[in-house]
């Protein structure tokens, strides 16, 4: 087992919710590569975790494009020479469009499986490969940790373009965690079963305005650090989050 | 309640195993309209309706395309001119790649969203305006049907593509079934959890070569056909079928 | 194969509901035997079978005292003697009891498996010997049918002893599937997610009073009997029914 | 909130797997309960407990018996005078029969439900009153954790017995979920899927002999600590574990 200091994390899809939480928690241990497509995401981030002692730089990636992660991933090679990644985190939200469906454009309905389905793809092809070479060395099981929804679990009216590109996701990190849990990859699926605690959320009257009836993401984030140290005798690849009010 | 004689039904997705049942059994009620990219997979089974005195008509339609379905769904109405549409089957199988993730390409990983997801989609906006111009008269409730996996249920090690096709297909389904039913159409999700019987597979040593150990696509058709004739005050949304000796 | 009526079914748990519905199916091939601790409970459908020329003969029964189970099936050995068992249906709704778990007495609780766990056992116990002895000849493969409800897959606030008892049956079902469906009988498991259409829920204001807003109890009779049906290429195990305006 | 000196915890079905780590883990803390129907099952951690500088009690009671319950919890109230409850473990086992169905007694079917269905719900009477007590004060949300398995989820042949208590418990731990979360209390169940690393299985060829192919007890603690430290925002209901080499 090396020093963490020669590993580093990386997380796709920074926002002020989640993504900056997980990056922030991470980055007390490993430096962080921050991605998201428009700079303004990770920017700030950035700043945060340097000003507080550690290491982070961002790429505008577009993970839908497999030409946009495969520059990034080049670039992320040369700036981290020597370092191997101990978690990468798919935490990509995309397009949330609510519509009937005999409204809804074919782009609009492609845009859930563009971002949660080829995005993850993307990622998955990008980072498994460096993941692998980190098994026998990573204080901790390299992981390979994945966002999902209420809507990984089920369709709902309206939702069919989010539902089908969560469903796909989830397909996917389960076809990863069979394929690449016996190698030492810890792949894990957390289902978040409720709305975010952050600034774009603030005004919602979610459960009835009741106190911490909004998820958290440093919570989240203690989640995914909590799943990324388990040890390879077990692995957790599913567990869900919602906060105490929630209708389940 | 309208004689069935002024109905339609569609098959998308016809071959020699699951959509020609379905044709054929449909196909003694309602006239059958059979869609397959290749014209080599409905002609025969065109002829074979209409020997014994049903009528079919097949296109040849990539339900990927969105142009193609819509170029369809105009001659469609032309040719069915006056008839309402009472079931529409979505049997799309879909290219089935197998590989280990790491030698996936992406356009093998969007094969199966391709046609399970888009083409679904495709699909379901061609027939629902017509599925729900048919609530008032139909013989029976309208009716959705879609062919499932077991991997529409759980992704496997190697088969992430047609995992998150099936997924995806799933969650829309389910979208579906929750916006539309209570509209009067019938969305209905078959798991079909085994092999069909069909020449194709006749040589696979499935379930140690056990006589039924395979699945008879006639009875599939049974089944849909079975769904098709539930009356609204019971529909079901899902239901799996897999062989006496399959594991589960 | 043997003529029908050589066969008799057997249903435990009638009452004005399903109970009734399926045995007046069942009726229409097959003898039916019919179980209910209370007489009342299918005096009356014995007559009504009889009148429309079928037989029917009922027992008193308590499905949840093994000895009761026991003396049952030995009378119906004797009335029914060179008969053998095509189909067994499990419908024993058991206590419904609503409550706050710390208000909730052990009895109260237990009642739910009392039923649905301990009573399927003792039903199951009496009816595989049966079922087993006829898969040679029996006119469908012989069926052990259940019915489940939505509390069969998931446990909710103050309903904890009929979720404890439905989620007991559903296991047990799941195990008997995927034991005795190779040695050719088939299990299934019908989720019941609505309400019944029947005399005490006629002005129960279910879905808003929504035409067909209830489950039609002949429709369900339909089910079961297409599943009794299937032939052994193709077993249910697992199906829904719920009414089209019901939200799932 | 308080000093975590205030507090204590329990663990039920303690011996020298799960409930002796989790015992371990928790008594860092808080002062540990310990419920075995065989003193000899609590006896060696009690003073292993103690030898490391903890607390340490522990009572002789059968879960699946109501006045053994309440005999113990007279005891605890009195040997604790003062102190409050913050985490109660229900991880008890219970019968591990397996046999064909048809030569399962009704006893041998009874005894999971016994321990996981009664069991649980003595074990859930008796501690939830006090957990709500603590909601106010304790230094985490207070919490029902409950140790589930592979038959929590499905049940397999032979397994009825096991099975269908672990369903139960999984029936009532969500509808505990429900009830108690938006109360304060958090409710977690953890599907142990594997075999549990321990000396009775030892030489027991899991997963081919690979290292670490059966789980870690320890780990196990580690996650029911984690969920017990889990804010109210983002309660966990359910997650799985798993061994990396495990098939699912």
């Amino acid at each position: 087992m090396a020093a963490a200091s020669n590993f580093f994390s990386i997380v796709a899809g920074v926002g002020p919710g989640t993504g900056r939480s997980v990056a922030l928690k991470f980055a007390k241990v490993y430096p962080v590569v921050l991605l998201a497509r428009n700079p303004a995401h990770y920017e700030s981030i950035v700043k945060e975790i340097k000003e507080s002692g550690g290491q982070a730089i961002g790429f505008s990636t577009d993970v839908a494009s497999q030409s946009s992660v495969k520059d990034a991933f080049a670039q992320i090679q040369k700036e981290l020479k020597g370092k191997k990644l101990a978690a990468a985190i798919f935490n990509v939200g995309g397009a949330f469009v609510r519509k009937p469906f005999l409204e809804l454009s074919l782009d609009e309905y492609e845009a859930g499986y563009n971002t949660n389905g080829k995005g993850f793809y993307n990622f998955a092809q990008a980072t498994l490969p460096l993941l692998l070479e980190s098994v026998e060395s990573s204080p901790h099981p390299p992981s390979l940790i994945i966002t999902g929804a209420t809507a990984s679990m089920r369709g709902s009216a309206t939702m069919s373009s989010f539902a089908s590109g969560k469903f796909a996701l989830r397909a996917t990190g389960q076809s990863l965690a069979r394929e690449f849990g016996p190698k030492g990859v810890h792949v894990a699926h957390v289902v978040v079963d409720g709305v975010i605690d952050m600034p774009k959320t603030k005004d919602w009257p979610i459960n009835g305005g009741a106190p911490d009836g909004k998820i958290s993401s440093a919570a989240i984030a203690d989640s995914y650090w909590y799943l990324h140290t388990q040890p390879r005798s077990h692995f957790t690849h599913e567990m869900d989050c919602r906060p105490y009010v929630e209708k389940f």
